[in-house]
């Protein structure tokens, strides 16, 4: 038997990725589909205080790029062979704010490591599984953070400059443009417009003809 | 200039440990010489906060083999960077509980991790980054359990069930007999004896003529 899919949302802060939850979660919901949420770094009572820790703003300490990155993962193996697996073996979608591009766009190109160090660990600890779809909700910067920023507080990744941002979505872009099972939505947009965008590409990927 | 020494002891649970440690310190102190101690994981205000997450005993959540890695190089990586090097920089020699000998014994050996996963790890997070002495405190696991047991509370991993710790201490025994900078220890001698040993092992290291 197949497992149920993995639908991913994906985009910088401000993309709107809440409101494209919401619409995911209509289209399941009408289609009286059973799901579970995810959120990344997160959802296991381990993996979220690894959210915690990696995100807390640091005064006494520089946290290093590398171990960001493996807090990241340590986090996301968490997640999948104890929430994402059991619920999809059990026949539950799965929908997830945030899964394994965020660390290739944010600590790939944000922060500039480079790929031998991330494409091992990711093969390593991924062996292979992946999204069935991710949304990339694509925004430029100083859109998404001034919305963000109006949201109230920031947490130590979101406090980074405008050059770390640019990078996070010029990474996410590239990989969106050459991988498949990736679909950019113009977050941009009205918002009416978006969600139409993201229910026509549930619809071509899931309904059965 | 070259930087200052790193010297790590490195062994099983009930292995002696923080003894070798104490014979370490007094041979630093008969010569004068400045020093910091670390222990691993931990030793950073993050590190700290990793060691405690990875050792808790969560009767709700199955902890992965690679979470566990991951979480240790996270850790490994903020105290290098933050703590070790800064001090070896300034000409303080630094004397380590544990270090990444740790990781390949007891991730690697007793987990079972492959080395397709730790050593891309170790390479990147490391980059040639190495103590100049290793003394790795040899003992059997029976026996040295029986001893840690004694002294109380374990934790998660010391929790672990005999063929962990035997697997843990071949893999210490192999690294041990086919790599430079790390001296096996006979921690079943009289304590006299291993004190004695660490003490002839250090001068030949680093006793000038």
């Amino acid at each position: 038997m197949q497992t149920a899919p993995f639908i991913v949302i994906e985009g910088l802060e401000g993309a709107g990725k809440t409101t494209a939850l919401g619409h995911v979660i209509d289209w399941l919901t009408e289609r009286d589909i059973e799901f579970i949420q995810t959120r990344e770094p997160g959802g296991t009572p381990m993996a979220e205080q690894l959210r915690e820790l990696v995100k807390a703003i640091r005064d006494n300490e520089k946290v290093t790029a590398e171990a960001e990155l493996l807090i990241m993962y340590a986090s996301r193996i968490q997640l999948i062979e104890n929430v994402i697996k059991p619920a999809q073996a059990q026949g539950k979608w799965v929908v997830g704010d945030r899964h394994d591009l965020s660390s290739r766009a944010y600590q790939g190109g944000g922060r500039g490591i480079s790929d031998t160090l991330i494409e091992p660990i990711r093969q390593a600890v991924l062996k292979g599984f992946e999204p069935d779809l991710t949304l990339y909700l694509d925004i430029r910067p100083e859109i998404g953070l001034a919305r963000a920023r109006k949201r109230g507080e920031l947490d130590r990744i979101e406090l980074e400059q405008m050059d770390f941002f640019n990078q996070t979505r010029d990474k996410y872009l590239s990989i969106a443009q050459t991988e498949d099972k990736i679909e950019t939505v113009d977050a941009e947009q009205k918002p009416a417009q978006v969600g139409q965008q993201i229910k026509t590409i549930l619809s071509n990927y899931f309904d059965k003809g």
